[in-house]
């Protein structure tokens, strides 16, 4: 053995402020430019800033103790924030309204979901499905306000929740009473899930099978009243539990409710697609499809929030990227900043980038759905065929569209806040650094308002209908237009090495790769009905090439949005300002890394060569370099306070350890009572130490052979006297 | 308008009951024969279900009612588990308290944690760092049985985690007194994530920089009494804060420590391999990386804990699937069960071959490691240099194929929680149906005990040496040897497209895949170093590569240990009982999904075709319908107790409806009193309807105007004045 050869003690690292304020010094852009860029212009940035400013200073929405609630005590809280917020949707204009709740939604899901399930889901099923007068009734009845009434929504039960038209509560005509009947059958039965119903809603739009002289009609929409909104107290007939702990979101309360035998009046139907007279006729307009248009409003806002949700995350684990300090590599002077390294910036800037194109997507989308919006609202018995077609291929391309956006990115948003929150290691399984909790509420929005898998089912079944209409010379609008160039887009591929990255070679590689996947999902559905299949067993035989087919559709349609977005904004953008440049880069790091995502397609269908790959998996080693040198002044351009992203490990000043240190201590102070040393670990550890279990201990051996010997000797005597006796005989 | 054609009432489908029945009516295999295939023999078999019936009848063990415990009605209960399983531990062999653990482990994570913390981490430190005479002094003590002491674990700090060399915290030797000074310079040096700390720890185990006559000599071990077992209030010193609510695994408390010149005697550094004698000279053994064999445990463990809970969330979801109905495809009568649909079967069976190749391999890993335990027990001073370049050749092999089975099956593990919980759609967010709490408490394996990318690149950095080590002709042993064969394992290909799925063929496709994978990353390490970059630095550039490197290697590791436990399997199982046949199938599953998986690789270095690929992908479908059919016989054979499942939508019954319905309603009882009626609910609903601001209602101008004509008349008055006075003058 020898003394060892002791190490220097070593200097100091720049502190975590000073490391990030040089991580600041020389943006390759405007901040500020760059932040109007990604919010949606000046105007829009404005009032999210004064959003921010709001809703930090309401002491309603104080963030940084969520995570020691109670589920009652965040309930609570959850309601109590209506009362600002019915100020602001009676007051304020619908587009700066629907704002103001994009950003409320990321602060605080739960009550989003609450405040979604009165105004979206209860008011929107009125909206949709009420008659001019029955719309009247219930707007002076008070639902706008919020006065004398608060809604949730009935429509999925224990035992269905996608197959609306399979649900089990009945809505029965009494025509002897001019009421409906509201009854649930069975346990199976049971409304679940109901968002409100657990302790806040005194109405419930209620799906249920529609049934007039025993016939049944399908699924209608009846307003039932729960509770006396006086008293809170049930009303007969309703049964009402609470769901209790959920993953995520359990600000909000949700309850299952059974309905005994409820009448309601024959007004309470929604009746402007479907009417039942008073002698019991039933009437039934037709293109009730035009309803579903209400449906696709969640979905937008969803795709909206999956670029919100995986910004923030992000912004939280790129600034404690570039502050936290791990291992000195070769002969640095101080260990090294994580985001240097090249396996970090693996980890976290492709989904940057991937975050930013869903932005500038969700822009596009906001978009397609107000023109349909608009085009519905104008729409009416007086419009012709052509109008009635157009309207209908605008519904159909706005719902494929939506579908697919709405699972990809909602998983995307999913997986970014989890690879955010492994990214920070250790420190990013405590509550208080905030990427936990995202995940679980963010964890619903895959299953909610159309199950992801379901929705990239319909919008693969979609893509096989386009890739007929293309075959048979329909001209397809945007976002499948690329199959207009059947067959040759089928066979292009990449013209040399040289060419791999440039932009035109990306785009058409989406195109191409898109187009052999929607096309070998095409070829699928033939070859089973040509065998006989019917047209759903053969979809649903075809179901995994459906869901390659949109999973590769949407991701190539993202990069297309991103790319079009940058083409407009050059018209305005300066260049100087180095706004437009670094978008570029972004654009291109989201398009190469997810074809390196997908390389298998991008090889099978041999657009691109496997040197050609090599080339696309360097740049995307060179453009994670390249980004990550403006990681932070990127970050920044996702413009949240510290408030909203309410994690200490994500804070502007770079402070991450003072501040984290502070929140976990502020959130749980010393107790001075320990609330069970003496119940149950005294008695532990002063309890006789443990010995081996010995069964010899017990001595039974000795005792057996003690018994043993007495019995002995009592036979002994006994036969002893017997000889006795028989000798005495 | 016309009278719509109405749908007939619905015949009612079977029961959920009678639908799991049919399930189990004619499995292709022997269960039971099943079962002891999977659970390692009959003899383990069997230990396993005495365990579950004693936990199960374990008071203690109670598991329905976790989701709505507080904080420390959790960590409570985790302590008074010690009582019964410090006896366990105290009379059991430890092979069978070892897999006694492994079920608990399973039912309840947190209590695993607290207890490991203990005996794993704590004791493990003493017994591996201790000297003869330390370890007894320790036992005295009363560390076995925790007698009079509880012990923690103080290696990672605030601003350090995975870099144990950098720790902060300070153990300098006071000549004088004899002692060593514990010290924790600053805030980033708090000790964090300690678990035991906050509450229920005696002791702590130390992480700390030895320093000597003003010399650093590197992280070592101390022995830190942190509170009086009597009491426990804190000792002279020690500040002690608790790190509060985590993701998951709350029932163990994690706490932070701060040491102020805290005086231990110079006895409780351990000292078994660096010694400081009483004059203050610093000794050190060589050979100190062979404690390193001890934090293997760990990893080893939790490989085939990884399995495990994949396999208990498989018969979640599976038996969910199974029994739940949704849609109507084609004429068929019913609702078609979930699992009947491709979709579904593609979600969720390829994990389920997954989890069973993990569960094969972890019997191997198992074993690798005993082996290794055995070979270091028997190492002493006087091992000559060939049993030590053995022993150090066997530590470096069981390092490398634990840090990558560690990764990636805990990685794999997560995924499959995720996906099973998000299989059973909405009722996958509820708490009570189990499968978010495990996604919560699996996170963390991902990152303690090696983050999972850390401990990736470690395996890759392995990679990268036995290439260059079989390029210069040295024989690769175990895992590796695939590379023994270059350089023409690097070329081969498959055969035809009729060769495509024989076994050899997939197995020699992860073999030239795998080689290709580890070449590239050697290469690049290469070229690094020739432009003259630093060996670490190089192999920082190379990351990517070596994490595909490690990824595909892993893979095709698990695939052969998979097919190598077959070969076994079948020598002593009766062919006529279908076990090795359908563990064949799943075995080829588990090969052609993760080739689909990671089809880029394999088209890229040329194995298969796009066609063979084609044929792949038709094999995964086909092998997904086939094994479908038996697919609740086979979590049947996972073997665990429905206490362990501890989920309603995973009950063996199949009533997954009554079972959840009674559970939430169970856990959630009727609030006699509404919690926040009356403050926050009835104000709302009850003020004034609210109209839109109106700045007119205040009559402001009106007001303004009569202001305006009371100045004027004023200022009229004062100019008559004005002038009747000019006209007196």
């Amino acid at each position: 053995m020898s003394p060892r050869t002791p190490a220097p003690i070593e200097k100091a690292a720049p502190s975590p402020r000073e490391t990030m304020a040089a991580e600041r010094a020389s943006p390759p852009f405007d901040v500020r430019r760059m932040i109007y860029a990604m919010g949606g212009g000046q105007r829009n940035v404005e009032l999210k800033e004064k959003f921010m400013q709001e809703i930090e200073r309401d002491p309603l929405f104080k963030l940084s103790d969520i995570h020691d609630l109670t589920k009652n005590q965040i309930r609570e809280r959850t309601m109590a924030k209506f009362q600002s917020m019915v100020h602001y949707v009676v007051n304020e204009r619908l587009d700066v309204f629907t704002k103001r709740m994009e950003l409320v939604g990321i602060a605080d899901p739960a009550f989003w979901t609450r405040f979604g399930v009165h105004y979206g889901l209860f008011l929107g099923a009125i909206r949709s499905g009420a008659t001019a007068n029955q719309f009247s009734y219930w707007l002076e009845k008070g639902v706008l306000g919020l006065n004398g009434m608060a809604g949730c929504f009935g429509m999925t039960e224990l035992a269905h929740g996608s197959n609306v038209a399979g649900l089990e509560t009945t809505g029965t005509f009494d025509e002897g009473s001019d009421e409906f009947v509201i009854h649930t059958p069975s346990v199976s039965a049971t409304k679940w899930w109901i968002g409100g119903a657990a302790q806040t809603a005194t109405h419930c739009a209620v799906f249920a099978q529609l049934i007039v002289k025993g016939v049944v009609h399908g699924t209608h929409t009846f307003i039932v009243p729960l509770r006396d909104p006086k008293t809170f107290s049930l009303l007969p007939g309703i049964t009402i539990g609470d769901i209790g702990k959920k993953m995520g979101r359990d600000g909000i309360d949700n309850g299952w409710i059974q309905f005994t035998n409820v009448r309601v009046p024959r007004a309470y139907m929604l009746m402007k697609h479907t009417q039942v007279t008073r002698e019991g006729q039933v009437f039934k307009a037709p293109l009730a499809q035009l309803t579903y248009g209400a449906l696709l409003q969640g979905r937008t806002a969803m795709v909206a929030d999956a670029a919100n949700v995986s910004k923030k995350a992000l912004t939280i684990a790129v600034r404690y990227a570039a502050v936290r300090r791990q291992f000195k590599v070769g002969h640095k002077e101080f260990e090294s900043q994580i985001l240097d390294y090249p396996i970090h910036q693996r980890r976290l800037l492709p989904l940057l980038a991937q975050a930013v194109a869903m932005g500038f997507t969700a822009v596009q989308m906001t978009a397609m759905y107000e023109s349909l919006t608009a085009q519905l609202e104008s729409f009416g018995a007086d419009s012709d065929e052509v109008e009635t077609k157009d309207v209908l291929d605008k519904l159909k391309e706005t719902h494929a569209t939506s579908a697919g956006l709405k699972a990809f990115c909602t998983w995307n948003g999913l997986e970014t806040i989890e690879k955010c929150r492994a990214s920070c290691g250790g420190h990013g399984y405590s509550s208080y650094t905030g990427l936990s909790s995202m995940y679980n509420d963010q964890a619903v929005q895959c299953t909610w308002e159309g199950d992801n898998t379901i929705l990239t089912l319909q919008a693969g079944r979609s893509l096989v209908g386009s890739y007929s209409d293309a075959l048979a010379g329909t001209e397809l609008p945007g976002g499948t237009s690329y199959l207009n160039s059947l067959p040759s887009i089928l066979t292009i591929s990449c013209p040399s090495d040289a060419d791999t990255l440039k932009p035109e070679t990306i785009d058409n590689a989406w195109k191409c790769v898109a187009a052999n996947v929607v096309k070998n999902a095409h070829g699928q559905y033939e070859k089973f009905v040509k065998e006989g299949k019917g047209k759903e067993e053969a979809l649903e035989m075809c179901s995994q090439e459906r869901f390659v087919a949109a999973k590769v559709h949407t991701a190539g349609y993202i990069y297309r949005q991103f790319r079009e977005a940058l083409v407009e904004l050059a018209q305005k953008e300066d260049p100087s300002n180095g706004v437009v440049a670094t978008l570029e880069k972004i654009c291109a790091l989201y398009g190469v890394w997810s074809i390196e995502e997908n390389a298998g397609y991008f090889l099978k269908y041999k657009f691109f060569t496997p040197e050609q790959m090599d080339i696309i998996t360097a740049e995307v080693n060179a453009l994670c370099l390249e980004l990550r040198k403006c990681a932070v002044p990127l970050v920044d351009s996702f413009n949240f306070s510290d408030h909203i992203i309410n994690s200490p490990l994500g804070v502007y000043s770079g402070d991450v350890y003072k501040v984290y240190f502070d929140r976990v201590r502020e959130s749980n102070p010393h107790e001075s009572v320990h609330p069970y040393f003496d119940r149950i670990i005294k008695p532990l550890l002063e309890r006789e130490p443990l010995e081996l279990d010995d069964a010899e201990e017990m001595e039974l051996d000795e005792e057996i052979a003690e018994m043993k010997s007495e019995r002995d000797e009592a036979i002994k005597e006994a036969k002893a006297a017997k000889k006795a006796l028989k000798a005495k005989a």
